[in-house]
């Protein structure tokens, strides 16, 4: 565990990301270790979990790990790669998963704390939907999760703009639940936590899993997804994919056209 | 009728809660006088109908009667319940109805109330979702009902902890419409309610049939509803469904094993 | 092009409703302009489009023009009928478009600036929902345009009461996501639009169309359609349809009796 | 009771048509005789009903009422329409119900046979789809019930050709249960009706609306349902749509032009 | 494993059920010892499974076994119960299943033979749907299997008359694939499984679980779920239930009154 | 055109498949070439197509090219892959198309006889599903073109086992509509399209597409599918892919490992 910190108290389990010095990108690495120390909390029956960075960063995460993404001809987010396998890790997760977050939360980063149950954020929090800047073809599911979280009409401007949304928006967008100061949100989560902790685990975790069937019933044919699917292929088949990762890698501003 | 009092002006019929004494709770004797409120409304034509508690009450209904849940081994939120009945009378009444609030709305009552076309309520007023507290597995209609009023995130935090929303806070979140200080919101919603009986009603109950029927379209296959039944099963029959109940009847904090 | 104006800067294109006269209803004629600009934008490979009327405008657009709605017997709004091919010609462009909206907004008009990824608005703004003061049956797929955009009771209080909403409160409601200044809205899109055009194109694009197929994503059995179908023409053959149309034309104030 | 016949033995009752005169066509005076048996069927609690016609007809029923279609420019499949409420009366009443066939059925005619529970036919029996003859855009509720009933090349070829099914085929189709003799099948039927009457009718009515549940979820999205309801309406305001029906009634070969 | 009996040959693996006493009544004991088998055969890597009683049974299973059954008022279908457990069990085993039968299939054994890929049987093998004939509600996904074997107006005869198939009728109805006389199905299916073994497993494998996906693709919304849930409720809270299951212990037949 | 013919007389089209050399094999030559066929049949309103290969083939089409498949890493089934992309053509195309086969239909072929609307067969033809041989993880829609037209187990069968089915079975199993003699299957089907062209086109072309629709609609969740595109890469980045495809070039039997 060198990427993450996981400590215990009572019916509580807080992981925290500590890879400050690369912005706790989500790289599989770092997947991993969120990925244990959901199995700790799941075999130490903790009844709500706190997923949180360390006090004072300025980013709370940057999301994928740029240098991970697959070469071009490949879907980026298939369902074993890492970013899908921590989302659905999060929402199967039989209790409450708090997300306590400070700093800048980006891409991939904003979509797993949209996975988590209740989002606490300081006021000078912000996030953002990435993929446009770098080329990349979301997929449907991570779309999804974004849509169940705010209003339609957010949803396409943060992705369409890939502008940072701050915290006060994020408030009246109903992305998270309440606002914080830093040095208060600490305590704000763990007595939630602790409340939680005290309600009928199988009554929760029976609600949690309903709300997540109910959140994911957005059925299509088999017809428009491989359509859709086939749409993706065309994105990351093309120049401006390899252009977006070459140029975030080369720290310039990508030129792209549309091919 | 012992527990409301029906009146009607001109094409508008109020059913007003009158069992302070016992929190207006939603017993089936109740319910069934809300619905016979209900059958009234149609025959008279009504073209809107205002429900509301009396003036001045603290709490405008605490939900189910937990004397009337049933025994362990068996779902107390099944089909003909009156609970479930009294919120489809609500939806599939043909005009619409506005829920005039005041005072503490809890449980089975929020769902009732969501249920309803238009929420008003006075600035004291607040909001509890609270099966985690009883150990009561919620059934997924009842759950859909809340996803439809706002969004995913506040859903999780008010089934997850318990905790009652301020009017302010429901107001931001849109479960209520407008809020209005208690001695206004009479006269906003009979004003309201004049003016919808001013527009084409036919038109209307279309349009409310539509909305009711789109709410509902989050369709999931039978096998994956009869795995959330089965979950659902696992907490009745489980200890903390008796000790929840239990709890609540000897006026103490339950227990909970999480088994 | 006597009916908007259509201009382009860069990889931006603007259509602007012109037809001040008549409040920019949506008359064939007009969609008809509309739809040139949105194939001449296509076929320009355009990054970004703004849709908008004149500045200084009362009304954006009065929505349906009313002299085209046709006699009873005959569902006012099918598949070809103007204002549908327009609102599906709107999502169904592959760049994003953003609606800067000024004065008043109603009816059928009010669904196809929703049809619009993004919407930016004067703090004069106003919004409305007006088919119940005529008598007509909204078609299921223009509800859903509504529920998909903003919360259900707000949707049913603007579609039972028929009442505008002013600015502040569509923000709020989320159905706008920017109010603007009337001297700095149009710098404000077009800013906006500026900075979409160097973000990657087909991976907005790619992701508008995943997010248009997950927003319709709310599938009902035929069954449930044809009936909802049937009570709609109950609606279009009724008595009510018939008079609202006429006291519309004879300025008057219907008289509906929900037959 | 002109059109049909009524009679009772024990649990079974049986609504034979008997408008031989006119092929038992389906006008709205005999569905409304059907609906009537079936409404009488409920009342005297009958745990199987047999819907016939008389002995020795050369055609068991002709279908549609050509002379009640409506004009052009009107859906003449409507949700109220007899031939639609007919079939959801069959669907819906809580026993099952054989249609013992003897003869050829036609057009709406095998629609409703398919909507009962078990087919058992003379081996002279012969079944045809006939909207393409007539230039009717047959709805899709309708053509469901065809696919539920057998495979789908074979509901093609009989819409696309018309042409009749002999009652071999139809039993291998899997259209028809079981083929009896003319002197026999009265017999046959009243003894499977009467084993029926002998089992769990509670059990047997539940299931009975689980498969009509389970065979109507094909849910399709709103979108597609209004595109498809407005290829059909294109049908029923076209030149074809009015020449089927006149060269019927003027008993001579339809012109059609595809137009 | 007193039960059944394991035998493996190359990639092939067999289970005989060999509780002959008891007519392989698929007790909780005997399902779990399939179970069992599946297990050993996925650690196997089995390419491909048998599944069949012993030579010359005249029963091949007798299905549930009725004496544990639940009182009344307890769903007897629940997610967890026996025969859903192994139903699953065999749909999500990776690899084909061959039904090899022999003998009378009767209630919950028929659907078990139906959950495996391909079905083999006996000039002499018979099939039948009874809880017609013990009062019980069959649950949804169980009625789906069916629906998914064959055609719905033969499931519609056998779930309503509750009288065997022969297996002439089988093969036409397509519930099996072949039939082998007794002396030569052995052969045949052990011929049939070393061809399969030779073949992709992945690419089989993942065509299994599509199918499967495919097939449990009818999705319903959650109202209509519940509404069927509480029909079922009413069956097995009723009197029939608690006369059919007593008079087939007391081998008497049931005297049903539809309450 | 070197490896079709097309030939009108009256409203009928035929497109003849003449590459026997290669036995008909599905090539983006040979499927741009059957494509043009469609066109020139919308082009000239055929009101019905006959697809069919020469008289006295004894291989109708081998199916997929296999030198054309991708290497591994990449879904040999994607959206614009030929495949595909001709069998929408032909479930799109508005009027009846008539498969006329004779001899052996094998792999992505079988799907394509499939997707035409009526199948006529001599009754030496034979078919066969064979993905299993080369090690191919065929796609969810690409199955329920299969599903669609048979029933379930049938469906298994010949997936798992990749063994032809001869034309007998395929009748009963409703694969064709109809068996003829090599002497007279031209003149059956030239007959048949006559008989079609004298009905309404319209009609015929909105029942075609509201079949198309219904079949279709077998919606599952975003996540479902998503899953299962990701079962379906570990296939096709797998050894057993690679190992099918070589296998076949080497015509050599493949060694499966089950990686
Ligand atoms: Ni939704
Ligand atoms: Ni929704
Ligand atoms: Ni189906």
């Amino acid at each position: 565990m060198s990427l993450t910190k996981i400590e215990q108290t009572g019916h509580v389990l807080t992981i925290t990301l500590t890879n400050q010095e690369r912005r706790n990108v989500l790289s599989e690495a770092m997947i991993e270790e969120i990925l244990s120390g959901l199995e700790e909390a799941r075999t130490a029956k903790a009844r709500a979990v706190i997923l949180r960075a360390e006090p004072g960063v300025r980013v709370w995460s940057a999301g994928h790990d740029i240098s991970e993404l697959p070469h071009s001809h490949r879907d980026p987010l298939g369902w074993s790669d890492p970013l899908r396998v921590v989302i659905r890790a999060l929402e199967e997760f039989p209790a409450p998963i708090i997300a306590l977050i400070e700093g800048g939360v980006w891409g991939g980063a904003f979509e797993m704390v949209l996975a988590c149950d209740i989002l606490v954020a300081t006021p000078e929090s912000s996030f953002a939907i990435t993929p446009a800047k770098l080329g990349i073809p979301y997929n449907i599911v991570g779309l999804l999760t974004f849509i169940n979280a705010t209003n339609l009409h957010a949803v396409k401007e943060m992705a369409f703009c890939a502008q940072p949304v701050n915290a006060d928006r994020a408030l009246t967008l109903g992305i998270v639940n309440h606002l914080q100061p830093a040095d208060k949100i600490t305590e704000f989560c763990a007595e939630m936590a602790r409340g939680i902790a005290k309600l009928a685990p199988l009554s929760i975790a029976v609600m949690k899993e309903e709300l997540r069937v109910l959140a994911s019933a957005h059925a299509i044919t088999p017809r428009m997804f491989e359509r859709v699917q086939g749409l993706r292929r065309k994105v990351y088949d093309g120049h401006d994919y390899v252009e977006g990762v070459r140029a975030f890698r080369e720290k310039r501003a990508p030129v792209f056209t549309g091919e």
